[in-house]
Parts: structure tokens; C-alpha cells; sequence
């Protein structure tokens, strides 16, 4: 019943000290540091090389790092059948909601613009930005949230997902034929969508030509989610007014990439949320006993709908 | 019963054809074109020149064209006994809160801070800015439902009027001495204020030492309520650590004023809420009308408190 974290690349040694405070006797290795690979039953993982899960023969749990899991399908490898985990943090979800809320309201008041002017003394007020459609692309725990925040806030929120869902004072579609439906009004359209093979690229083109013109692009799902040159074509023929971006398909996003020096695009550095270790520690904590206990695991995914 | 806009650099042709589509016969002369002085007995004022209103002697009604009366009290030589009147209008306590919201946002997701990393193609991501405590200074029309709207955010609240008000949520203080009480704990210090007399430079040396380190200062309600030394000194002492400011002393803020490059200072032209001009003309018509027929005025100010 050992522990394994399993995130090349990341910090390890703030998540290693919350989960000690938790049990002090848990069995924890760090990748690579493994030992018998056989002691592995549960293995925290974020972005984990391809093919190093079929290396544990008696792994039961993979928990995600993070709200997504698509990190996790994307190794051609990943053995079959045993469950995999998300992250559910009400900081992740209320972090987003006001992600999503302080971007929209930084393009209605002309923050960015101000700041413009004021780096040449220009006094120049203006009206708000009309316009206060929201599009909400992703209805899960955290799209749920955001919609429920941005009512609150008096916009008018309208909401796609695959499958159906019913949210109060949200006018709600579902499916694919449902999408031009759901975005066509939108003012601001907002990605919050989890990265499948149904979502991978579905910001591209033929969305965006079903887009009002002039509606303003924010993307806080997956990087995978966008068509990075149908953006370049939206935003350089005026169909979308502009863009803001957290996640990439590449991150850190490279140095070179167009996207960094693009007048009409906003780039945050994958910080809408960020997972509190405290907090990621004690569910895993959780979880971890629930396995050992034979008990049901929480926030498990389905593997059919990789999310 | 003419009506008269006394409104001397600010362009009038879109309240006059708002004016003249409720009520095609109306009476209106535009100042300086007054044509008899005996005719005036309604004006909207806004930045009049001192002494002028008291030319008019069947002048019965002073309109001022915003929500704020100060402009109107600067006249040494205000005639007595006339009603002044402000505006309320919807559109600009909602204005407002959008703005206090933004801009709270703005500083806790680093908006400014990423944009500022952007311009030099660096990804550097950092957790939001802690601290949500935010202190409302100003109770009235506006300051109220600001509190509400903050609350609805989850922002924890509190406020200061002059007089006691009782607003579900939010922790409310009144009067000279409570003012450390309700600043003391602050994330965020957001102005609202009328100003008057008691209200002037009351953003100063010792109402920031009476704040918490690092605390932001947002200044929405008039310029004449900020001793601007104090601030400069406040946040090179790094006492506070930003302020955002939509008002100044005189406006258009001046070229050559030390705001402008403040690398702590984030400078908005006046525009947090702006009149609409067609809600505007109906409010005047609609007190004209009041006048006209001898009943009760929307709005009217208590001319001891000024506003």
C-alpha cells in the first residue's frame, strides 16, 4: 500500500510535506526513486512518461494533479482498469470564477486600454464595452460555478456541454448540433471544456464563424482545445475582437510563438487556478484510504468519456 | 417654464435631441444663449461658472447632471432656496459596481502584472493575490449596492457612512470615530464618497495609517478627496501598495501630473460610470414635470449635508 508521486518536472517537496503531516508513516516514493515496483498501489501523477504506468502491477489508483485527466489518456500505454481520479478543489472552481469574471470585466471597463493611454498621459474615457452575453463552453463542477458567479453578476449566461444539464437562470444546450445555438448570441465566449478526442481543436474555424462578430475569446480549458491559426484568422479579419489565453498546447508557451507579441491577445500564464497543495494532499489522503479500505473512491472518472 | 443646460464645455446636441424626443414643444436654451433671463426656471447644471445661477430669478430648480452635487455647492454666490436635484440612475450604481469589481479583480488575478510579463515574452504564473476584505467608504445609493454586489462575489465587506445603515452581509460602521474600525482590516479601500466639506481630503496620511499594510486604495468618488501628497508618500512608505484612481482634483488629470508614469498608480479617466443621456433626459423631464405641476421632486438634496 505505498504512495507514489509520479510529476516529472514539478516541485515535489511541499505536496511530500502536507501528505506526512496527514500520516507521518505513510509510504511515499518519488519517481524516479521507486523501489519495488510492486509496492505501488496508488500514484499521484501529473504528465507522467508514456508507458511508465503499465510498470505497476499492483496499481489501483491513478489520481490526476489537477481538475483534467487528459494528461493521463494521452499515453498510448495506460493500463486498463484501473480507476482514475480528478481533483475537485472549491479554490480550483472559485478561482476560475473569478478568472472568468475579472478578464470579462477588464475588457467591459477598458482596463488594458487605459493602461495604454496612461503610459502617454492620454485622458480619454469612453463607455463601457457593450455586450454582456456570456457563452459558457463546459458545464462541469467548475463551468457549473462559473455560470452560477457570472449570473450573480447580472450577465446572461448561456452554457454548452455534451450531455444535458439544467442550471438555474442559465439557458442550457447539449451536443454538437446544439453548439452554433449556444454561441451564435455570445458576447464573450469562454472555454472551460476538459481536453477528450470530441474537444480537441473544437475552437477553430467553424466555430468561430458561428460567432456574432466582434466576440471576444477566452480560453481557460486546455491549450488542445485551440486551433491556434484559425485564431490568427479570426482575430486578423475582425470576426473575433480578441482573445485571452491561459493554456497552450506547448507550456511554458515558447519564446517565438506569434501568440506573445499579438496586439489583440491576452496571455495569463496558466494561473486561473492553481491547485492548493494542502487541499490536493488531504483528498489524495482520502483516497488513498478509501482504497485501502475497499471503500468508493471519490471524484472518480469515467474511462469511456476520459473525463 | 423653460429649461436651460448650463453645461459650458461639454457637448449638449445628444441630451437636447433626448430632451426634445419626449416632448417636442419644450422649451430649452442652451448656455450661454439664454435669451430672457425671467423665462429660466429649470437648469442642468454641470460645472457652471461661479455666479451665474444667480441671474435667473424664477429659477426654482437646479438639475445637477450627475450623480454627484459638489459641483454645484463650489458657487459662493449659489442662490438660496432653490431645490437642487442629483441624478440616480441604475445604469450608474451598475456601472460601478462593475468597475469596483473589475478592479479588485484585476489586482487579485494580476492581470496588469501578466500583461506587463507579456510585453517581455516571459511565463512566469503566480498564485492570486490573498486578501479579500474590502471596505466601502460611502453607504448611499451607489456605495450600497456596490456592498451588495461585492457580497454576491463572496468579497467580505464592510462600509462607512456618516449616518448609521443597515445593509444584510455586510459589517457597517458611521461617523468620524468608527472610520479606523472599518478600514483597519482591508484587503481593498474603495472611495464612494459624496464630497462635501466633511469628506474633503479625507483619503489622508492618517486615514492610510490607519490601514493595513499593503493595503489598495481605489478612489471612485472625487478627487478633491485625496490628499495627493499623502498618497505618494503612503506607497513609497509602501503603507498602501497600488491605488487605482477614476477621479482627480482637476480633470482632465494634467499632462505634466506625477500620476501619470507612478509605476503604483493605475489611472482611469472618469469614466467608472457614465451618464446615460437618454435615462438623464428622462429623469429631468420627469422633475420638470414635478416642478411644472407643483409636486414632489425625484431626488432632491438636503442642502445642509450637500448631497
Amino acid at each position: 500500500m505505498t504512495l507514489l508521486i509520479l510529476m516529472p518536472g514539478k516541485e515535489n517537496s511541499e505536496l511530500l510535506k502536507a501528505l506526512k503531516t496527514l500520516n507521518p508513516n505513510l509510504d511515499i516514493r518519488i519517481w524516479p526513486e521507486v523501489g519495488d515496483v510492486n509496492d505501488i498501489s496508488f500514484a499521484i501523477v501529473w504528465n507522467h512518461p508514456k508507458g511508465e504506468l503499465k510498470n505497476y502491477p499492483n496499481l489501483k489508483v491513478i489520481a490526476s494533479f489537477g481538475a483534467g485527466v487528459d494528461h493521463i489518456f494521452k499515453d498510448p500505454d495506460l493500463p486498463k482498469n484501473i480507476a482514475i481520479t480528478k481533483l475537485v478543489d472549491d479554490s480550483l472552481s472559485g478561482q476560475m470564477c473569478e478568472y472568468v469574471a475579472g478578464v470579462i470585466l477588464n475588457q467591459r471597463l477598458r482596463l488594458t486600454e487605459y493602461r495604454e493611454y496612461q503610459a502617454a498621459s492620454v485622458w480619454a474615457p469612453k463607455a463601457f464595452k457593450s455586450g454582456n452575453n456570456v457563452s459558457l463552453l463546459g458545464l462541469g463542477h467548475i463551468g457549473k460555478e462559473v455560470a452560477e458567479y457570472l449570473v450573480q453578476l447580472n450577465f446572461k449566461v448561456s452554457g454548452w456541454s455534451q450531455s444535458k444539464k439544467d442550471i438555474k437562470n442559465v439557458t442550457t444546450f447539449y451536443g454538437q448540433s446544439a453548439l452554433k445555438q449556444a454561441v451564435h448570441d455570445a458576447d464573450y465566449i469562454v472555454c472551460l471544456l476538459p481536453l477528450t478526442p470530441k474537444t480537441e481543436n473544437i475552437l477553430n474555424k467553424s466555430l468561430f464563424s458561428m460567432a456574432k462578430k466582434g466576440a471576444y475569446l477566452i480560453n481557460a480549458g486546455r491549450g488542445g482545445q485551440l486551433n491556434e491559426d484559425d485564431l490568427l484568422d479570426a482575430l486578423s479579419e475582425e470576426k473575433l475582437s480578441g482573445a485571452c489565453l491561459d493554456v497552450f498546447k506547448v507550456e511554458p508557451l515558447p519564446k517565438e510563438h506569434p501568440f506573445w507579441c499579438h496586439p489583440k491577445i491576452y496571455i495569463t500564464p496558466h494561473s486561473a487556478s492553481m491547485t492548493n497543495i494542502k487541499k490536493a494532499a488531504s483528498q489524495f489522503y482520502d483516497n488513498y484510504l478509501n482504497m485501502k479500505n475497499g471503500e468508493t473512491l471519490f471524484h472518480q472518472i469515467d474511462p469511456d468519456r476520459e473525463y
